[in-house]
């Protein structure tokens, strides 16, 4: 039941993102098709799950949330694209495709990033919302600006990069992944939440606590099968962390401390909403499948 | 006196920018040294001053400019980073200084770029304003990130990219151009003139074709100087879009046919705004500027 809501969300959100896409002109083919290549080919769309399973939980409608699903998912696009890049970490592969700057050249993979993170501020400044839910635009921006700059996605992947080659201890590491993937994370069940007119602040404070939890998890989890996957079900080469010298929870705790630890963050995430007044089945589902997920 | 001006309003924006990057923790030491070097390395600050003019013009104080003056600024600055690029245009030297990927890497390169276009938006999302100019904060927001994006500067960096090696006829040029660099300047009248209350819709389009105007005269200049200019005053090499094969005003016209263009937009740039009951002399002044800097 849970893939079943995965998948609809997956089906929305792309369709969601080609419309966006498919409303600029084509004066730029290359850079345009760049776009929609990053953006379209595939993906778990954790982060547009969290923002509908978020914002229908609480009383918001599919539709409303589309773009505001589009609209993050065009920020980890665009993450993604800058961080393949030869000069970050120099992927040739992603989600069993040619990375951008593969499949197109270095520069149109620069520039289609570029695009796609204005996209993102320019889709939540201008998509239709309920008039409720109107004075929550504002701060839609600053939550989403916030989870992807300096203080969040973008000064997470710097640390990254500081850190390879380097053993880093677990706090550092915790630290590391809570800016590189938590941040837009936690921004997408923050987002589903001002979607809606309704989110009491003690609500909003646990849904944030789930996210962060569930944040942390996810990053674990995506460690812990970069040893145990393989390279056809990840989509990128088993065994890249390793090769690239990267500090990861099994290398420093084991893989059963890893598992642990991802254990414990998934039960604190269902701690944390366990008191919500609200049918939170699709959000507890996805938890337990963030840790139990094999790609 | 226009030199006076344009002093003030760059110590103005350093300011704010200086203010606005000493406000983020430095968790990511070489990071935001980037961010501080890209954007405070100097520069003309067009995109400023235009921001001052037509605000104060409108009435708006200083004060109330100096954040958007700097979200702009911070585009610009993060477009010129990812412009210099190996994998874009490869130029080691802006305004007479290493550029962000010689002084620091062509990693850090991409995040500093990455991280001030994210700071535009996150400003202008934060940024105090006057009680009357509020309800205009979310159409500013639309118009930095339509003048930013795919439809914009971003856009305009793809068709000079494809163009490179190519003659392309003056209406694509121009073309190019106005997304290039036309948008953001036209941008930035848009957000002086946003940032009061009392613009009327006339003289809000008096003030964009001015913007259009200058904005294009702008780009026939720097295809000029990039002819007639020296290196040490130009802060690059002279003659470097020659080198690199591109199109310009001067290859297509001549250089007396492009220095007519520019003189032509210049009285076009003062027609659109002769009409407006505002102390527009800023305005005209800074027209003549930017016809006949030589830097």
């Amino acid at each position: 039941m849970l893939q079943t809501a995965i998948s609809h969300y997956q089906q929305r959100v792309n369709h969601s993102l080609e419309s966006q896409l498919a409303a600029l002109p084509v004066t730029d083919p290359k850079l345009l098709e760049a776009m929609r290549y990053a953006s379209l080919l595939g993906g778990k769309r954790v982060r547009p799950f969290l923002v509908y399973a978020t914002g229908t939980m609480l009383g918001a409608t599919e539709q409303s949330l589309d773009p505001i699903a589009a609209a993050v998912e065009c920020i980890h696009a665009y993450s993604l694209i800058h961080d393949d890049l030869p000069a970050m970490d120099n992927d040739d592969l992603r989600r069993g495709q040619p990375t951008v700057h593969i499949a197109f050249d270095d520069a149109t993979a620069i520039l289609a990033g570029d695009a796609l993170q204005t996209m993102a501020f320019e889709i939540l400044a201008n998509c239709p919302l309920p008039v409720e839910v109107e004075h929550n635009r504002i701060a839609m921006i600053r939550v989403l600006a916030k989870a992807s700059g300096y203080l969040g996605m973008c000064g997470g992947q710097a640390i990254d990069l500081a850190s390879t080659g380097k053993r880093i201890e677990q706090q550092e590491l915790t630290r590391l992944h809570q800016l590189k993937t938590g941040a837009l994370i936690r921004a997408s069940v923050e987002l589903g939440a001002l979607a809606t007119a309704q989110c009491a602040v003690e609500h909003y404070q646990s849904l944030t606590e789930y996210a962060e939890k569930i944040g942390l998890a996810f990053q674990v989890q995506d460690d812990v099968l970069d040893i145990t996957g393989n390279t056809e079900q990840l989509g990128k080469p088993q065994g890249s962390d390793l090769a690239a010298d990267k500090s990861t929870y099994p290398s420093l705790l084991g893989l059963d401390g890893a598992r642990d630890v991802a254990q414990n963050l998934y039960q604190d995430a269902l701690t944390a909403i366990a008191k919500l007044p609200y049918n939170s089945e699709q959000l507890e589902g996805f938890a337990r499948y963030i840790i139990e997920r094999d790609q």
